[in-house]
C-alpha cells in the first residue's frame, strides 16, 4: 500500500462505515415511523444562519459563489428554512442538511470540527424544549442499541465499549455549568461525565427563544456526550413574532438587510411556533466507534487546519 | 395567504414530499438490504466531475469557493470520490449526493433541469454494466411499487396513475435513437414510451469505460422514464488504468493537473474496476408525482432562470 492511500484511509475503515450504515439507517427508521417527513438539502440560498453575531472569531466567513449576476450563501445551517417550510404546512420535518462552515485551522485541535459535516436537522409545529428533547433521548438509544446489537463484531474490533444511556439523561443550566466548571466547561464535563446530558439556556442566535416569563434566559439546549466527546446536538423552541426577531437581529448588531426574505413572512406573521435540533452524523459516529480524532472517521478528511488529499 | 408565501409553496406540497419521503426511505430499505454501505457527501474538493470536456454550453462554470489560502471545487458528482472509496475496499457504497451544478438559465424550458439536486449515487467493485442495469430495474421497481401502495391517498389527490414496470426494461443505444429520433432524441423517445427504457453507448466524461473491444463504443447507461419526464440515472462501467484514463482525459483537451491527486492514485496502479450510477431524487419525485416542472417539487425552488426567494 503507497503512501498517497495511506494518507486517505483511516484505520479499520470498513468497520467504521459499517456502524455509520447502520446509524444513518437507524436515524431514518425512527424518524419516519414517528411520522416525519423528509426534505431535500438546501445548498445555496439567499440567507443562511448567521452563526451567532460574531462568528469571526472561530470562521474564516460565510462561505458564497456568484450565479446568474448573483451572490448566494452556501449553507451554514437550514435553520431559516426549516421555519418557512413548518409555516408551509409541513409540520413534522427532517432533513439530511450538509453545511460548510469555514472554520479557523486551530479547530483542529478540538477534535470534534470539521468544515463540512451533515446535520439531521429536524423542526416541529408547536413543539415544546420537553418534547423535542424526550424525543432527541429516545433516537439516542434507540440508534445506539441498534449499532450494540447489529455491529456487535465491529464495535469490537475497534474496541468500543458502548454504554446504553437510560432516559431521561442528567439537565444542567448554562450558569450551572460555567459556574461549576469555567467558561469552557463543555470538554471538562463531557470528561467527567459517563452518559449522554443536557445543559440548557444559552445566550446565542436569534431565532432561539427567550423565555418570556425570564427574560435574559432561553428556551434552547444542547446534548452533550460523555467521555470528552463534547456537544452533540444543538436545538430550540424557536422565535417567530416580527417583533421579538427584529428586536433580536438589532441587539445582535446583525445587519436586517441579509435576512429579508425570511423577515418578510415574519412581518406578515406567516411564521408559526415551532421547536427542533441538529443532531451532528459525523460526530455520532465519532461517538459510536470511539475514533480518536473526527477526522479519522472520514474517507475524504474535511479537518481544519490539514491537508485535503482529495 | 399573502403573495409572497404564494410565491415559495408548490400546489400540493404535502402530498408532494410525503411521496419523496416514501421514496427516500425505500431507497434506504433497498440498498442497505442489499449490502451497501452508506458514505456521507463531499460538497468541496480539490477534484470535481468536469462534466464533459467543455460544458460551457449548458453551465456557467464549476463553482468554487476560498477556504485556508486555497480554491476548493464544489462538487458537481461524487464519480471521482467514489471510484477512490472502492479502492480504499468500500465495496458497495452509496451516497445522498447533493450536487450544484450553475445551469444557464435557458435551461428553465427542459422543465428537468435544476442547478442543485441530490442524487443517490453508487459504486460496486468489479461490477459489470449488465448486473448494475439489473440492479436499477429491480431499485424503480420496488421503489414505485412502495409509492404506489402505501401513498395511494396522494397519488389520487394530485390525479397521478402510475404504473410499475416490468423487468427487464427496453434497451436500446444511442446510435439507434439518434437514427430514429435525431440528436435531440431523449424527449421525443421519452413521450414515445410508457415504460423506463435503456440508452446505452455514448461517447463522454473520461471516466466511462469504453469498450476494449470496440473503440468508439462505451460501456456506459442512461435510465430514460416515459411520458416525457426523459433522463432519471446515469452510469457506466469505469476506466481504472492509468494508461487509458491519462488518455482519455488528453484526448478530452482536459488539463491533467485539475485531477492530479485522483491520477496520482491511479498511476500506482490503486483504482480497481467498478461500475455503478447515479439516479436524481428530485427527478423520481417528479416523475412519480406527475408534477409539470421539476421546480414543482421543492418547497425551495431551485430552477435555472427564475428568481430565487429563499
Amino acid at each position: 500500500m503507497q503512501a498517497s492511500v495511506l494518507l486517505l484511509k483511516p484505520k479499520n475503515l470498513v468497520e467504521i462505515i459499517k456502524i455509520q450504515t447502520t446509524i444513518l439507517k437507524s436515524i431514518h427508521d425512527f424518524m419516519t415511523d414517528r411520522g416525519f417527513l423528509q426534505l431535500m438539502p438546501v445548498l445555496t440560498s439567499t440567507v443562511t444562519d448567521p452563526l451567532w453575531p460574531d462568528p469571526g472569531s472561530t470562521i474564516e466567513g460565510t462561505p458564497k459563489i456568484k450565479y446568474a449576476g448573483r451572490e448566494l450563501t452556501l449553507t451554514q445551517s437550514m435553520i431559516l428554512h426549516k421555519q418557512v417550510a413548518v409555516a408551509m404546512g409541513l409540520d413534522k420535518i427532517y432533513i439530511m442538511s450538509p453545511n460548510i462552515r469555514l472554520e479557523k485551522s486551530f479547530r483542529k485541535i478540538t477534535r470534534r470540527h470539521l468544515f463540512e459535516f451533515t446535520q439531521m436537522d429536524f423542526e416541529i409545529k408547536g413543539a415544546s424544549m420537553d418534547s423535542v428533547m424526550s424525543l432527541v433521548e429516545d433516537l439516542v438509544i434507540y440508534v445506539l442499541e441498534r449499532v450494540k446489537k447489529e455491529r456487535a463484531e465491529e464495535l469490537e474490533k475497534l474496541g468500543r465499549d458502548l454504554k446504553i444511556p437510560s432516559k431521561p439523561f442528567p439537565r444542567y443550566t448554562s450558569h450551572e455549568m460555567i459556574e461549576k466548571y469555567g467558561k469552557e466547561w463543555e470538554e471538562t464535563a463531557s470528561k467527567l461525565h459517563d452518559t449522554p446530558f443536557w445543559v440548557t439556556c444559552f445566550k446565542r442566535e436569534f431565532y432561539d427563544r427567550e423565555d418570556p416569563e425570564r427574560p435574559g434566559h432561553y428556551r434552547n439546549y444542547d446534548l452533550i456526550y460523555p467521555e470528552g466527546y463534547g456537544e452533540a446536538l444543538s436545538g430550540a423552541e424557536r422565535e417567530w413574532e416580527y417583533k421579538r426577531i427584529i428586536s433580536r437581529i438589532t441587539a445582535d448588531g446583525l445587519d436586517p438587510k441579509n435576512f429579508e426574505p425570511y423577515l418578510a413572512l415574519a412581518r406578515e406573521g406567516l411564521l408559526v411556533p415551532s421547536a427542533g435540533a441538529g443532531i451532528g452524523i459525523e460526530r455520532l459516529v465519532w461517538f459510536a466507534t470511539g475514533a480518536e480524532h473526527i477526522g479519522d472517521i472520514q474517507p475524504f478528511r474535511r479537518v481544519p487546519g490539514e491537508e485535503i488529499f482529495l
